[in-house]
């Protein structure tokens, strides 16, 4: 059935203008003023945004890490709806001794008629070896063209140098992207034994075992080995000043790097982590959240374009049952945070009401260049005839304040809990459909499809240093 | 008439989608796919780009300069149209102890029926005192939202520090935006006395009289007092890596410094200066053109997003007759260049098909960021529905090669002779009417009208420090 | 008569060593182990360091400024001798429409007889014309290689920047070095009238009207010009980090720029301004004290080099009946504070015994680096054979606590009153002759001479850049 | 027996001065002008030059690699004297599996009765575990406190990034000082892989399989573990501009890094390696020789402090037989080039009559902060009254030609060929020994003595960072 939305005003990452919005089978078929169509149900948006679905391109759903799985579809899918988000990108793994399709393979079997939303995959590497590299093409021509790499994480998903290398190398041919977990993690290793040998096994010294030099550092090195390669490459979860000044200096020499930074590194600090009762733990995650000092110079690295995406490298997990296994021992608590319902409103309310950001930059940063990088533009990320009719309507007027309780997610606490937001997402259609109404979850699990994603995406284009390096090899 | 263009490419700096467009009393009232309408004249643009009708905000028509004038509206408004501009806003100047207001009243006089483009004007304060400064909210209120300062030319432009305090202080209040050309107008001075001492009166002692050193200092000038200020500021025409890198430090401290380059700091260097007969003449401008290591440095500016604009500096003058006055003693020549025919198709040209940016970073900076700047937007600087229908076909294949005989810019020579070009501009309308057909003028001189520009455009937006400033003011 | 100094610790910039030190005739004549003479008065070290004399390339004494004098030669020459100080570079100031030399004569007369210890003097040029220039190498060949231009203090001491570019390049053509007052004058006056406007009078409006911006623009400009003109350039009171890091980036590009900071930039803060009763003007002086948090910055700038000097600035005037002359009105409170009794105890006590800089750095910065860059060197400070017998004795471990009571500097007040001190100046020597003799003053006024300068110091050698420059002019 | 050394002018690293030097039992007893003993040889040092024995912190003799080994003691110890350094502190290596001492014990063999010079000892770390670490206090007491860690030669030296951590660490404790060979070995040895495997065997493809930024990256990583640690590094040949802009950097933050360049870097680049017949191979050194760009960068870093010492790393190989090994195989190539004996005479005669250093500061960089660091000094490195009479008299004004058939090192190549040298070495004195005498080498293998030195060099002195990191922990 044929939608009209009326009376909204429409934002993309360029425009904000009032007109109505025709919306048939699934995509967007007119926009214009006073809009009429016998057919179709009308949803009146007046005094309202209307804005693309958003794009999370950071999540990890129904991931097994450390013995314990994070929180699943049917709950998360259904939290990013009600967030306003459309579509993740969500971080299958590889089996070390198997192949990377067999991990994408099962992260969809997971995924399959339990998601809320549209839904694609990274593949994380984890055992690269000339088998893997000549998958690297395949698995680009069934939509996975991006691929994740850690520097962190000694013993187990740690990669050396030269498979980032290789990396790099082999999806540059075929115009994958290569994103990385930079941090290093033959360090972290050392310092968590350290701490571990001196009793210091609390929540809060996840944290010191990962100060933000050895973050730094490996910033610096994957920009140098994408350099030599003439790759572009993705640098994940970017937590503070340090870091996006390596990125802003790669950038002024011209080099494609994009990045992105999370939610939590804007909103929390190192501070959480001393909270008492071990919970502190709710805050653990990788990078750590840093002193207050950065996120002022985090907020200036998107304003200035060094940082191009606010993911929110969604990994929850309960606080009973789940960070508890750390108690005693904080290189056991699961890391990861949450963040797929709550990123627009945040976004929204601190960012954009606070004076730091344009709505257009905010769904810019959200929506648009995920799309575009992600290799998921033009049916996703954007209000224009032809794309997805992924869209949200969203009263900036509304004002809540977040819960737990409250929240879709399946989680036991919220990393933002008791911050007070303006700005509320009412409405959410996925391809045309109606998923979310005011502020209800009204969809089924299932409506979520698996996107093929294309390759040679942003970060490929508008280069020249890329363009030049393809020519000359 | 209405008017529908059909089976086009649609670009705007956020997207890229084939639809219709539906035009109306001027205006774009829908986008879609397979519009239809009886009343309206179909133009098809089947394989072709639909571009925003192109900003420039930085031209100088009907000028006078030095005992002569630059060419007249009724040529260059007539190129910049066949060049697929449909705005700019040109600089009006104050004469000494009169008042702005008549500086803009002459200006408004020699364009008005004579262009066949939209235009705006920003204001040159030459002599600013305390009726000046009062003077700046009601010309905001008479659409001139920007001023201009000159930090070289002593003895006739050039303005003290305190002076450009002063007006960014004022025009921060009501919302109003100071540009300045940022050159040390003191040591110039010398260096020219110098130079014509030492018997070195050719046009390459222009270059060497303005070495880029009195740039990057004044650039830095400019943006220590806009901070100390808290004002927002809009630096025209960086020739060169120092004052971009300069700019590129204040936006990663969160300042909100917006700065533009030109086409010919992109394309040409000081090389041209030193052509025989005289002829370097026709290269004389200021900023002087630079070493071609500069022209790396600006395309990485434009990609990283330090330089938000590229406006032609259009300030044209015949070589016979008035580049010649300077025969003998390069401080007579009269200062400028061209470009408002070309700009468009250069960038195309050398930007978008060498992978220097994308079709969307073109459009981003040829019009959209600088409508949204300059107060124009959202009526002018993209497509949507509700704006301004200036609309420019480009067929992205056919090729030509630039020359003065064949431009509709009335000069005996141009910069950019014999560069060859991928891309022209094949219809141009203006408020829905066609002003340029088959690459040919069609329209009539008085099409273009004065734009009551709007004050607090982007540079006010987004910017924390902004906000802040005004907050704790 | 001869002197032996025996079985003290020797240090110089490079070296710290046991060994005697023979005197004869004012010179030092050999430096050995267990030396002995029989006609030397024996002066025994034993325990303590024998320290070069101290050079003070910055001080105002016996100046006129705004209608009152600083503290007279007869107090302040002896508060720097029983500091540790053998010879200060005073700033003597040209008078407009007269010559330099009628400035440094009048500044000469005043000294002559009434100088504890030895004495050159800069020129501040206020006033350059044809003649002036013309001038110059007549000074430097009568010992006056220094030349100070202000860059602040507008409508009375600040220059044109093509003033400071003539100048440098003039001093440049015989080996003097100019020295610049970086601080932006122009909008200091205008920032000066606006807090007076609002009644804004205390002596915490001083630091108001001189933000760091308009120091920072400064230096960048001084730069800039000298650069251009290929000329070394001396910068002086450096009062905090982002001035230190235009510096630093001009070094690292190999520009011969060199600078010093002065005690109270160190250790005293912005704070201090807000003293009730009218005693934040004890510390008004310009640049203005910054935040604690340029400290750091600064010992960081002194240790990698950054900055090569640490010179008092000492402008020394009265509370009483001086200091109060701006009650009402803080740009009528004299410009300037104290230091030459006490900055090699500050030094010696927070930088040294802090680890913050070594021994010989102390030398190094306090009076190596100051005699050869003030061409003083190799008479004044080191110690070395054929050098003057300029010598301190200097106990490590005594303490005491700085107090204007107890100082020789004739003045009401102590910018570093209360100050814990560990380590003590026991006895000096000037040219051989014991003016200090167990941390009292023993010598008699007159003992100092005019200190015939030499021109092509330390900032002319070993900087490609200069000698290139000179080759290619 | 006594010497007199009469009539040169003596030059340390803060002064230049004419005096005798006295010399008894191998010391320096006396400096003074004028001096007489009767029972002392005199030595006429009038016009010439009277420097400190020159220290190299950085060689390589007869030591295995790859199959081969390099020069031996008793050629290259003798060409280092008559080059006028009289200490070179060599590089021992750790046999995996063995103690550090055994390392030691290994090269103390090899150089005892074998060297014409003084000289000490490095460690190179190989193979660390507690045992090891457990060793370094003791070394440090053995007269060993330096040790070398190696980022680069895979599978070889090559260290894991936590190795370094922990060496810091256990180092900081005691005083001893890491120093690093900074390039990243893991996309090293896949470079050369790919470059083998492509069939690009010949010398040059050495530079390409290891790329500037290799070095930068690895420079990067070893400042920010050390800065974690709160230690002090020293990092060995940097080779151009990236890598000592990262040095500058985090000297500017106030980390006690230091780094020393080399010959090679300053005079040579990667055309040599180009060179026809396999000549290239005489080049192949690591870090390789890089475009001529970075010699400036280099000069700058030297003058502005950023680098504080000039090693040789001679590691000398011939061509025949030795660096042929290498031949349809560059990974085969012995890496090393020569130095030892040219190093001062190449550095007076481009840095000191280049104008792009003082003498002074050669002798800084050459002898007296290398001995600060390396715990040689206050015996070597400098000329002043209880230091070892380890001293060169050098003629300025002499002229020669660099080739392998005059030198004294035992090569059948030089990388300095036909460079044209200005200064001489003439006369070279060890502990009060002459050794070299009119140019010509008169000592007796053995002369040299294993040096003990000590912990807490220059490295840990006057950086308040590494102070308060102590007390910190």
């Amino acid at each position: 059935m044929k939608k009209l939305i009326k009376g909204g005003t429409i934002v993309t990452s360029a425009d904000t203008y009032k007109a109505d919005i025709l919306v048939e089978s699934g995509k967007i078929v007119a926009i214009a003023n006073n809009l009429s169509d016998a057919d179709a149900e009308v949803i009146y948006a007046t005094g309202q945004y209307v804005l693309p679905g958003m794009i999370d391109e950071h999540t990890h759903v129904e991931s097994p890490f450390g013995g314990t799985i994070t929180a699943p579809w049917k709950t998360e899918s259904v939290a990013a709806a009600v967030g306003g988000t459309t579509t993740i990108v969500d971080f299958a793994l590889q089996t070390p001794g198997e192949s990377l399709q067999a991990g994408v393979n099962t992260w969809k079997e997971r995924a399959h008629g339990q998601s809320a939303i549209d839904y694609g995959f990274h593949i994380g590497v984890t055992d690269l070896h000339s088998e893997t590299i000549r998958e690297i093409p395949t698995l680009v021509e069934k939509g996975i063209p991006t691929l994740k790499l850690f520097m962190a994480y000694k013993g187990d998903l740690m990669i050396e140098d030269s498979t980032l290398y290789e990396t790099l190398e082999a999806a540059k041919e075929v115009g994958a992207l290569v994103m990385v977990h930079a941090e290093n993690g033959s360090v972290i290793d050392l310092l968590q034994k350290k701490c571990l040998e001196n009793g210091q096994t609390e929540p809060y010294y996840h944290a010191v075992s990962r100060p933000i030099e050895v973050e730094t550092e490996a910033t610096s090195r994957a920009i140098a080995i994408a350099e030599i390669v003439g790759a572009p490459l993705f640098i994940v979860h970017v937590s503070g000043e340090e870091p996006a000044e390596r990125i802003r200096e790669a950038k002024a020499k011209g080099l494609p790097i994009y990045a992105e930074t999370c939610p939590h590194y804007l909103f929390l600090t190192t501070e959480e982590l001393k909270k008492p009762n071990f919970e502190g733990a709710k805050y653990v995650c990788s990078p750590p959240l840093r002193d207050s000092k950065h996120h002022e110079a985090l907020w200036n690295a998107l304003q200035d374009g060094t940082l191009q995406a606010i993911g929110s490298d969604h990994c929850a997990f309960n606080f009973k049952g789940q960070k508890e296994l750390g108690m005693g021992d904080f290189t056991k608590i699961p890391n990861g945070g949450n963040g797929i319902e709550h990123r627009l409103t945040l976004l929204y309310t601190y960012g954009v009401t606070k004076g730091r950001m344009t709505i257009n930059q905010m769904v810019d940063l959200l929506a648009t260049t995920p799309a575009k990088v992600m290799g998921l533009y033009p049916e996703k990320g954007t209000i224009a005839v032809g794309a997805d009719a992924d869209l949200v309507i969203f009263n900036p007027n509304e004002r809540k304040t977040i819960s737990h309780v409250t929240s879709y997610q399946g989680l036991d606490y919220d990393m933002f809990e008791g911050f007070d937001i303006t700005g509320v997402v009412k409405d959410v259609f996925l391809r045309g459909k109606q998923i979310v109404k005011d502020s209800k979850y009204v969809g089924t699990l299932g409506d979520g499809n698996f996107q093929m994603r294309k390759p040679f995406g942003l970060c490929y284009k508008g280069v020249a240093t890329v363009e030049k390096a393809k020519a000359e090899v």
